[in-house]
């Protein structure tokens, strides 16, 4: 049985997910969000973000960490800060010899709704379904955690997915 | 007297540079750039960074870390990129207890060259001169990461930077 941490990093606010099972049958094992205060100057964040998801990951002890990738976002000033926060993830995951693996937003869906074009709330409803939730997760940020790490559990069921 | 690291991040090439002095006067104390291997996955790549930059620090000890802030950068793949190595960096630092702060590439020009909108050689030409050098710093990533560590030590000589 496989233990898979998906998470959707933000300065502000991060969502993560750890599920397990296989592609058949998963669970939620733990999620939740990181949340920063802006008081904080912008390393006192992030050094927050990289204590926070180390602590999860010694706690719930994933071996596999799935994140989207983010290429494709329209702004610049997003992707920048979200790239921080994503670096200080892969860092704290890597540390704990997590294996890395990445996916872009049409295959997240595909992985998780059988379709490429799903839009959010199909997306949700997934994801709850899958997962045998009594209500969609909240906030987005875990949703869309937890929708990677299906994602992930999915497609390496399936074939072997590349390690980046 | 005040000892400065400046830094311009990158996955593939990051440079760094230490100066220590005043506004009036202020020379080298070690510069260079830490590479990563492209077979390396990202995460490998992230924690070869973050440990380069944690061992430079413990060797030299600067006491505070400037940056310069991307957000204008026209490219949103490369904004990303260059946020998960600033990330680790930021993080890097704020371990070892280093003050903060950033600025906008106009500020590096005039705090450096006095001309806000100095080209690349003038800046150079104005590095080389500040630091007593016999030669312009290569690569371009050590002139960057030397200027923008110059501009610190100028602009917090006159006033108070603000620390963000």
């Amino acid at each position: 049985m496989r233990r898979i941490i998906g998470v959707d990093p933000g300065i502000a606010l991060a969502g993560y997910g750890i599920i397990q099972g296989d592609a058949h049958r998963m669970q939620v094992v733990a999620s939740g969000v990181l949340v920063t205060h802006k008081e904080l100057s912008l390393p006192q964040r992030l050094l927050a973000l990289y204590e926070g998801l180390s602590e999860i990951i010694s706690e719930y002890n994933p071996t596999e960490i799935a994140v989207e990738e983010l290429f494709f976002r329209r702004n610049v000033t997003t992707a920048f800060a979200v790239g921080q926060a994503r670096g200080v993830f892969l860092l704290a995951a890597e540390q704990q010899g997590l294996s890395y693996f990445e996916y872009t937003p049409p295959q997240v869906k595909q992985g998780v709704s059988g379709y490429g074009k799903a839009d959010k709330k199909q997306m949700q409803q997934m994801v709850k379904l899958l997962l045998g939730l009594s209500t969609i997760p909240k906030p987005d940020d875990v949703a869309d955690a937890l929708a990677v790490a299906i994602c992930h559990m999915q497609f390496s069921g399936w074939h072997q997915a590349i390690s980046k």
